[in-house]
């Protein structure tokens, strides 16, 4: 695969080169365990200042899928689940991770991968209606990612629209932040990270797919939301001893706020693909703003496309057609954006 | 704690040099995901050509009791337990990750903080002799660790002991090698690698603690052993989207042999400590062969020891004494080993 | 609720008088615990040998939920989910008890209330045909229920290419019967005990809905094919101190057939029910031969109907229709059914 | 075993005469499903009211395993363990039901089979001193029986100081009181059902050991204490449809204050085996006032005794000797004791 156009992912590299200097310059320090560091602590604040709730709890965790599960299940109490899109990538792509930890993940159907508020209210409604819902799973926790899993993004008025439902319904609404820093840089995004912390009761900054080396930061803009949050991420397995190589890594990003411009090249990388696929008349499966691109291809040009091009398989299509995923990221060159659009060319 | 002497833990400072330098080369080259990657692939041969057992599997995870859990439940019927000795670090201080994942934890009585193969015997044959037998928690592994929590080792006949009565009962035995480099370079160690491939069912070769920034490696001699371990990885949060950056680590510390010997300067201090504190008359709690010193240390000295020593509060010993632990790792300069001897003579 | 006409469910009522007669027999005779009396003993023969697989075994437990629980998460390894209708009884109405045991409910679309067999190949092929089917919830097991959730029932041609399908892809076919006695007892059915025995790997006859005061019995026509399911029955919190209660109901209902023709009247009182809504113009939503009948009713005549009848309200149907259940149970009396019957005219 | 003497457990038979009648009279009277219905609304009352506390909660289950388990989940955080002692009924018994549903037993040592205040005030005031208490299991409740599994039972100054250490340190405590009947009959008891409501935040009235054919009755004295307890039930699959058969049981056993009574000649009889035991010199293993009795017995006595007496195994004593139980129960006849005892003393 050594020569293939990376565009599978967005984490196939490594780390921002600053963050590598970072744990080098760290390297033989010795540092107290388990996040209790100093350089953790740093970490921690000039996040909770990028957010504007400084009176705010972060934590570190190592990955997407495990930051999912013990958040969600720190949250929620037994019988609770989580409300989210049929297509949220915790519904379909985690194992049953969230299954695993005792709950059910409710599926409404997506609106362009999004959750509706109206049908989250709906549903919410319909629920206390029927005199049955005591039999029923109660639903805990609204979830939403964004970027989505299909690259979309929800704009503030409809992010608002859901919080007002969950704090209607006394429900907390989780908002998973795995490519934030694609949102954070695409032009047609209206939400800042201060208004995530006002309107999210949890979120998480994604670090692994935007910088980082590996790391996400669970933001609790009201400290003590989460009693015992640290002694769950211990019991899920999730705490690591070396702390401070996370919070190295987040200080790093938000010392002077690299993480809110660290996707623009890769915001405009996908951007130059898309107007690429576009003049090839190659339609959109949706169309993202963010840095993932989904394309409606035709299986007969995928063997010639394998030879060059590492892409993401993302469903069948139809008889004849997939969606495919070209994937950009912070590490993603100019360079090779301009061969894959050339082998893409190439093709039609 | 900057100037404090780093002597409280073996996960104080970050990786050998040689690793960073290593993640470095690779930062920007794209990899699959999920370990997937062609490095992890040589790191994993490389493994188990060490371990004598080229047909196993090895899987990478990010920490102990992360890998603890997962191992244990993924091997685990639901019915079963695991046998530990109560001072196993899977009984005290994982917060419960293990029943967390729905599994008791057995407790049998430590000697020296190792599982005696004959109390084993006893507790199974009792066990099984209970007409009551199938209304109690099944005993389906035997854990250990090596070195234990206490820095004593297994020799290998003890652990030949403790494998044959696994065999017996057909239970699998699990080694917790979350400090393996540090047995390995012990002088009074005589168990291998490859013992260990022969005698355990899994075990894992720990990387956060001797060398590693973080990581640990599971070994499962025989393929297959775990079915969907993989999956099960995924299922409790572990799996890592940049799997390679494990298996770089790993590559690096066993391409040539280095995780054989990185352990040795860590034994050669903690053997200069435990002269000192000899000489100095200061008893141990356990005479241990390996980077982990536990001493009874007179409570009145310890305020003016905390002005210098950054060291590890083990239990009370009795009212005016303390168990204290100093920790030596691959990092650990001889300098400062001095200097805490200094500091010891000082207060004695 | 007195005066109301009895519709709502087949569970209003208690046993059929012989068993309380049968209780009240053994009620001072002092049995051994857990089922291991000779009560049970000769229930659980009965049972196999209704059900042609005398080498077999049976358990009883308490209730429909609670069985498919316990069976359930006894099956299926840890990483694997269970199919299931999106109608089923696991998919909707139980409060989440089979996530609460760690496993995801995979739901597939239902036809009449139905699974179809094609619908499962499809699924398992297509999982199968997916790269990444490591990376989700293993297919563990398929779940129906016969009668289903709407009265409906599998020919033994659509059990057998379920049967079929499952034996491919080694999945086990799991049948929930808490009505079985309705299907057995309707003109349409033309699957045995026999037959359930042979197609499917653990199946249950339901007792609480079908004469007995409480119990279901487990069959597992292959003796061991769940290990250390009696273990399992008790952590899950389900085995009774007085296992012999619930066998004695068991020999009542097997020991000269009583079971495979106590629904016969219930059947013939729904028939009845039936064809006087068909008279009255009222649509049924689904066409059922069993004991309960799904019909869709104005709202505006619901509060007149609520004044005399106890009926199950399933779900809405459009804006000024409601599908509501009228259910028979072997205590339904014919003139019970014509008061009903005299109600439905009156308002029609 | 029809021949043999019945003394091995307290449920070896049915029911009280007057439930079997009370079942019988409600036999075919339609009811409203899942304990929604009057009769079980009657219990509560009754049970409340008993207890003194009008405006708690009552919820019916169908045996100890499983209350405990339900109660102890539902209570719980998912942080949280139960402390029990080493003897508790949780702790060795019950197959691993607690630690089923995720949470560790903390297991302190018991005195005379009873949990002790100050032991537990030591434990949770050096838990809470050690630095490192969230990377622990979190006390989060105490579990105690009464009587306990050796027959002991606690004094109401006991139970208080348990109730304070408790309450200063927010940690509820529940009782599990299986063979509660027994206790309240006792002349050494001096706790009331009042009692228990006001110094336990969650305790459960044992039927099926106390005259009823299966059921017990969990007391919630604050309503709204264990927030969504039903639907927690149900997801722990032990709701019953037929919930009124628990609730007519313990109607009959609450509506006149049968249950206070109901244990009566069960503790006469016991001490008729007791006094019996002293004067052949057979040295009992606690000298216990309620309903249990367990006596050392010499191992070379048990073949013959066998012939004649089903008794309770309980453990090895000596390389000789042998503690075994004799349980009386309500249903236990004075001419059956009086056999007992000739046995016992044609063998010494």
């Amino acid at each position: 695969m050594n020569n293939l156009l990376p565009f599978a992912s967005d984490y196939m590299e490594g780390a921002h080169p600053e963050i590598l200097r970072c744990l080098e310059k760290n390297n033989l320090t010795p540092m107290t365990g388990y996040g209790t560091d100093s350089v953790c602590a740093d970490a921690k604040e000039e996040i909770l200042a990028a957010c504007g709730c400084p009176e705010g709890e972060v934590f570190f965790l190592s990955g997407g899928t495990q930051t999912n599960a013990v958040v969600i299940d720190s949250v929620l109490r037994g019988v609770e689940g989580v409300i989210a899109a049929d297509t949220g990538h915790i519904s379909l792509h985690e194992a049953g991770a969230i299954e695993f930890t005792g709950h059910k993940v409710i599926q409404l159907p997506h609106k362009l991968g999004k959750l509706n508020a109206s049908d989250v209210k709906k549903y919410l409604k319909d629920f206390y209606a029927d005199d049955n819902c005591t039999h029923m799973v109660q639903p805990g926790m609204v979830y939403i990612s964004n970027p989505t899993e299909y690259g979309t993004l929800y704009t503030k008025s409809e992010l608002r629209a859901l919080s007002d439902i969950c704090r209607e319904y006394n429900i907390p609404l989780y908002l998973d932040g795995a490519r934030l820093a694609y949102a954070l840089a695409s032009p047609e995004n209206d939400i800042t990270l201060r208004d995530l912390a006002s309107l999210c009761d949890v979120f998480y900054i994604g670090g692994t797919k935007c910088g980082a080396l590996i790391g996400e930061a669970v933001v609790i803009p009201k400290r003590g939301y989460i009693p015992f949050f640290f002694t769950s991420i211990k019991q899920h397995g999730a705490l690591l001893a070396k702390g401070w190589l996370l919070g190295a890594q987040f200080h790093v990003l938000f010392h002077d706020g690299l993480y809110e411009h660290i996707g623009a090249s890769a915001i405009k990388n996908a951007q130059t693909i898309r107007a690429a696929l576009g003049k090839l008349g190659l339609p959109l499966f949706f169309d993202t703003p963010s840095n993932q691109t989904f394309v409606i291809f035709p299986n007969e040009k995928l063997p010639a496309l394998k030879e060059k091009v590492n892409y993401g398989f993302w469903e069948k299509y139809d008889e004849t057609h997939t969606v495919i995923r070209f994937a950009t990221s912070w590490a993603t060159t100019e360079e090779n954006t301009q061969k894959l659009i050339a082998v893409l060319k190439g093709l039609f």
